[in-house]
């Protein structure tokens, strides 16, 4: 019966999911579907030489792991999207959880990203006074299609000047901070995350997942999204005003 | 204004915080509090060398994303516990969704650890094959205080003998493999996550995280686990019987 119950679920997926590709507006080599295939890594990871688009994640010293890797797992699935690292040296960076993580390139190295993605973390304390950070981001976001920030990372783009004009969140436990790195953003006190234009900002860590499918949704649709939710066992709140955690002065 | 709500919830954290505080079982040096701190890291990275225990958590090539940094977001705050990475060969490795973590130690290297835990990812089909793998895996569970698992990580703990007699769950979308590795195992199809004795394991992906403070609640109590989440923004399944991925068949 288990065997059954498990076919029928995989079965229930795939039509999920071949219905998601039908409205897709891209090609679509299916990589979703986590951890059903028989050799290592070969779902998620299929031909990423191929993959023709690249998301860019900007990791500095103490960044916040769980911004990073929430979406390093719903945009790892994506089939026309590889991921890389990039750091200001390059080499391992160690999150404000004591973990390293290698970066392929460094700020003179990193190709033009079409996505570009900063986490927030402690280190951002420092980021925003790094005057080679604000000018990698500045650079990047001149050729990116979407340039994205979780948690007080969206400090950083905003001291870069990039947020302005722009309506913009963050960390609501450090909502006063951020929010002045720059008085020329609409800052939004209560959201799970906001796009405006290319500019996708999210709240505090966790919300960076549910951000990070709300771009898949952008990028794939709706069902797509939901389907990466599933294949995770991951309770998407697709809903970007729907904020658990808002400022109080925002009810 | 948004400066005064800030500083509220702020206060609210730190309120509630030291409440959980004062109900520990243990020395709780705060780090909790995320990203509220002006030094890069400083908040979740107190003192390692001080923290007395070790988490220990074991990758392989294909692991998947975030059954590790979940995990490693929550348990990263911990004031007695210092996380360590270890590999076969130690190094970088390799996950499913293509970025590369370092381990610390190798298999000969490893010290001890008092939590051990090992996360799913299409890397576990090689490893319940692999002798070495499941030979550190009995070795280490000689001296834990618990044993762990994220996803299809239960698959190789199980292969390896040690959940025999024990309740165990897994990734609902690939529980026939998963179950297939031991049939001692009293395999539980609707569980977000499964406590028998020392041995947590949890089902697909994104139940890690919820597993991960499972434990947080276990060691400090459900106080200090709330906490947790909270300043990370995390919405927290904290019922292990809640599982809106459970097999068809156990409804």
């Amino acid at each position: 019966m288990k065997h059954i119950a498990s076919i029928s679920i995989r079965c229930l997926g795939a039509a999920l999911f071949l219905a998601s590709a039908m409205s897709a507006p891209t090609s679509m080599a299916q990589t979703a579907g986590a951890d059903t295939t028989k050799s290592p890594g070969a779902a998620a990871r299929a031909a990423p030489a191929t993959k023709p688009r690249t998301i860019g994640i900007v990791l500095f010293p103490g960044f916040e792991t769980l911004d990073v890797f929430g979406p390093v797992e719903m945009w790892g699935r994506l089939p026309d999207y590889r991921i890389v690292m990039v750091s200001q040296h390059g080499g391992p960076v160690t999150s404000a959880q004591g973990i390293d993580t290698m970066t392929t390139y460094s700020f003179e190295t990193a190709p033009q990203f079409d996505i570009l993605m900063i986490p927030g973390g402690a280190g951002t304390r420092t980021e925003v006074k790094n005057a080679d950070m604000l000018a990698f981001l500045r650079k990047q976001d001149k050729g990116t299609t979407w340039t994205t920030s979780v948690c007080t990372g969206s400090a950083v783009l905003a001291k870069a000047g990039l947020l302005d004009g722009h309506k913009a969140t963050s960390n609501k436990l450090a909502f006063a901070w951020a929010s002045s790195q720059s008085g020329k953003v609409a800052w939004q006190g209560h959201a799970r995350w906001v796009i405006d234009g290319k500019y996708i900002t999210s709240s505090g860590v966790s919300a960076g997942t549910d951000m990070a499918l709300g771009l898949v949704e952008k990028l794939y649709g709706h069902k797509v999204a939901e389907q990466t939710a599933r294949v995770t066992e991951y309770v998407w709140n697709d809903d970007p005003a729907k904020d658990p955690f808002a400022l109080e002065t925002q009810h």
